[in-house]
């Protein structure tokens, strides 16, 4: 940690300041210079615990310009912590093998059995992995459709049981984690539940894989320290999504973060999932936003489709034919051996 | 709702969203022009029931090029349902009175007793009505203090008693609803949890006075919608937040988006709040955005105020010490009475 | 500049830096922690040239995590250089006067001399100090009005002369900077050429007073920066307009950042108006604004009135009528008053 | 145009509406629905001159709520009024083809001969098309390196004549058109510019081809106006470029929008060049955004490299060894090879 102190700091300010950081059990290091006085806190422990208080105290002092933190908020999940990639095996697919893209695809919310089956077998067909489907849906309305609960989760049971998919599904309420942790091979946590912290972490003190979708607002580093309140709680199975952040554009409903893809890899070694359907809100973009995906080093891809976008109860406007969505896996194919891995 | 086919729809795609249209029980109207034809949805009942997914239902056929919403999303909080402004009584208190500015106080977080009843009494002292102060504590890091729940809502109950100020403080696990209404005058719902929907219908089960802060990243559109989940199950003791927006602002914290105080106000007849120890997350520009605030016409202001910021663990660099709170309600008074209230 | 080195760093890598900081003629202040290494650069002239360049050379090396300026990138703008507030005479009328705020106000665009003639009168007759008119405007689209140019400055002269009040226009091509300069009293600068490098040196060689608008995606450090342009050349009779911003909001046209009045206060000496007009882009909440920006502490404001909104050629949705800027002086003048200044 | 009118609208309202329309030459078509009266506006003529005007005015009206545009506000670069790609022909290298992805590599400044020759040869070997070079640089900062002018342009053409490789270079000040003309196969407008309209409408009366960056905050409709701007004036040699705009993420110096690559394949004709230099402002990401780019449909690539990236006076933080451009030029071909191009 570095504090700047301002350019009429005093003496007195000074050493108030060195007081502080003793007490606190740093080491101090003066660099006085023309213009102001920047004091380094030596002996940082790597722990970041606590880090975050320090820094708002010091920001707290009137004669402090800036406080500089010079460790990373986040240690489980960094890669400097644990270079080697962190690999799922989620019944014997390996989510985050460098040789491997993992599609999960599905409709966003089961509807009816006949809805959910008739996606599952056409994902299934065009070569999917994971089947996808919400059991739970949080809407902006709250007169809009809230899923089916349970007996979306058992349809969704069966699809696994008929297809031999394992299956994805979101939990947005603390309260249903251990009923969603029966049913679900991964659990999605969605983009508005990256900073629910009781619900990261119940989810950390199981060990059932989980998605972990970014805030629509949120920095990458406040992505990967919601990632380290899950695995900080024992829970290592953690894998990232990318869905798009919220900007001034307005022609798609989000903005893909592609430069995020390659900057998850530099700083985690967690695997890292791209979401075309909700980053762009569109389907005629889809297709081009997972070959961009795959190509900047995605771990995989998550796709809605909907057997008759037209009558969806969510997000028909992003979801494709099982049409599209053959054509969307023959696309990626290529490009995912260009980068070295098949699907 | 209007639907705008693209310019290469032909009369069989016409034809197909008319039907469409009168299936889910709406009159057509259309408007053939040079360019594109006008699909004018007639008869829309004012429930807003089901409506975001009809829309998305028409935005998903290839041939439609923008859907476009008439009516608001929202009706329990709209002014147009209900044009008299909302008064919430809390202990005699009357928040969104027009002839009045309430004047929230206090630590971001309960530290010990004596920090708290140090900071109590100086508000008090300073004019404040209401003392804040927080028992569980969202914190970005998992590493970082979270408050110390109960025993907080204890020594804040301790303060109300002495002082006869009522209390406000956050809850954030959906099972802590009980626990925290037992204590709370005003539960507050932080900016992380605006869209946490699960939290807003419990909330919206009680009667207890809410105040809902606006997602940092949210709408004005859909923060209404979030107070609408809560007044939608019966609490309508909603009062709303304004505490700042992401942007691409660094010398903030936030953005205090001013404009939504009076915004709400034509919008909503909700009381509207204005945080701006949040909202610049800087002490030495508090003072100036309560004064811009009341002066927009906010129903009241919410400041944190602690006796050693330095010693802070949360929010230290946005506190004020108690002799900058007396300054700030010293000057925001002329302001409140120019606009014809008093505090 | 502090040189923050990567954790991986060798001790190859850190005799490179401390070389390449002697050869630019900087000091070496070692801090080794436990984790990294910081190297202080020591006697940072107080002349900020190069410094960009040098920091981002630091930055090209593959070993360093993060390099950090102490300094400010301005100088002749900021507070530091020059505490007192800065206040330009135009024509008797002094703006950044601590006891005085300036009201600008007049149509968005010069139409025809009737139209001027008559928003010039009710502005003038409602206690407004500085006429307001474009004669070239900036347009997103190629198809819109653009101004009457030079023939629309002569209006404003005509104005001028009749009402005996000083006229503001804007300057957008740097080849018409003489031309305007013959006929302003005031050189407005708008939000999408405050990046505009040649047109900011031009004004900045004249000793006319210029209002540089913020750019609507600028960091305040950057508009400063931009302020330091014209300074810099020598004229230092620059006063900056905070106009809105950029944000995900789409009720509003821009999000007018309360937060900056006060923030460039701390920065700079330069005096700072208020733009509620395009801040907000909607009639209906131009009073609250400005009022609110007044009581934050802002030197004047600048409002489009326009004698019939529905036939502007330019910003018809956000000018007021002259009754409503009358309803805004009277409103505006007891808030100028609760602050200490008089309208 | 479709004018949604207030629930408080009268009947009078209604008949003023009306009258503006007919007016203005439209057709009128009204819907009247329960809560609302919709009015179509009719026959609207497909050149899009004046309609901004038009919809504000209307905008402008009290009881209006609410007016959409049905058609696009840009015409000549718009895919519905020319469906076949343009594709810019440069000495024999043909920007936009289908089949083939441009590269333009080199320094981001003309510093020295040497050092633009050492990139040049570098990036040539490695097979890039066109060099890349700035001689005039706008900069945040008036203290920094604004570029060697001219004589930076002929050692450009000096490195064409010996490399047999055209020349992109940056304008910036419209009185510098008619020289950067003399001297570039493509002229470059910066993200600054973007809406710098008199350049835009200098450059529009040449026939130089021009490589037209987003603006930092800017819409996809409103970049496609700009380059409407330079195509209406006769201009149609108009490629778009990508740079990255503006959010809240600090890890990346921009957010690159790989949505817009595929949003503006849909929209227009243009040919579109991705930057992920500037995009990413780091150069351990230019690799992947670069695969991400071509995957996702770019017609080209413009990457900065440096030989000594630690001595480059701009953007050596993102710029690439020759090294790295070599392996980036290795991974990218099976991209463009798998999306059936070739480089």
């Amino acid at each position: 940690m570095i504090i700047i102190l301002s350019s009429s700091a005093t003496k007195e300010n000074l050493k108030h300041v060195t007081q502080m950081l003793e007490e606190r059990g740093y080491g101090v290091h003066l660099s006085e210079g023309v213009e102001t006085t920047i004091v380094g806190a030596v002996g940082v422990p790597s722990d970041p615990s606590g880090k975050a208080e320090v820094m708002e105290q010091f920001q707290a002092l009137p004669f402090v310009d800036k406080v500089v933190s010079v460790s990373k908020p986040y240690k489980v999940v960094s890669k400097q912590f644990h270079p080697d990639p962190t690999i799922i095996d989620v019944r014997g697919i390996k989510i985050g093998d460098p040789a491997f893209v993992v599609v999960m695809a599905g409709p966003c919310t089961v509807e009816t059995e006949a809805q959910l089956m008739e996606a599952a077998r056409a994902v299934k067909a065009a070569g999917a992995h994971i089947l996808r489907g919400g059991a739970y849906k949080p809407s902006t309305s709250p007169y809009s459709f809230h899923g089916h609960g349970e007996p979306a989760l058992k349809m969704l049971a069966a699809a696994r049981e008929e297809l031999d998919m394992p299956i994805i599904t979101e939990v947005l309420d603390v309260r249903d984690v251990d009923l969603v942790c029966r049913y679900a091979d991964i659990l999605q946590i969605g983009t508005r539940n990256m900073a629910n912290f009781p619900l990261l972490t119940e989810i950390g003190k199981t060990q059932v894989p989980v998605m972990l979708k970014r805030g629509m607002s949120a920095t990458i580093e406040e992505w990967l320290q919601a990632a380290e309140y899950i695995a900080s709680q024992g829970n290592k199975n953690v894998m990232l999504c990318e869905r798009g952040i919220r900007t001034f554009e307005t022609y798609t409903r989000n903005t893909f973060d592609i430069n995020a893809i390659a900057a998850v890899k530099e700083l985690s070694h967690l695997p890292i999932i791209a979401d075309p359907s909700h980053a762009t809100g569109k389907a005629s973009l889809v297709n081009a936003v997972s070959r961009a995906a795959v190509a900047a080093g995605a771990d995989g891809i998550i796709i809605e489709v909907h057997p008759n976008p037209e009558k969806a109860l969510k997000d028909g406007a992003q979801s494709l034919l099982p049409e599209a969505f053959v054509k969307l896996m023959h696309d990626v194919a290529p490009i995912a051996a260009a980068v070295g891995r098949h699907i």
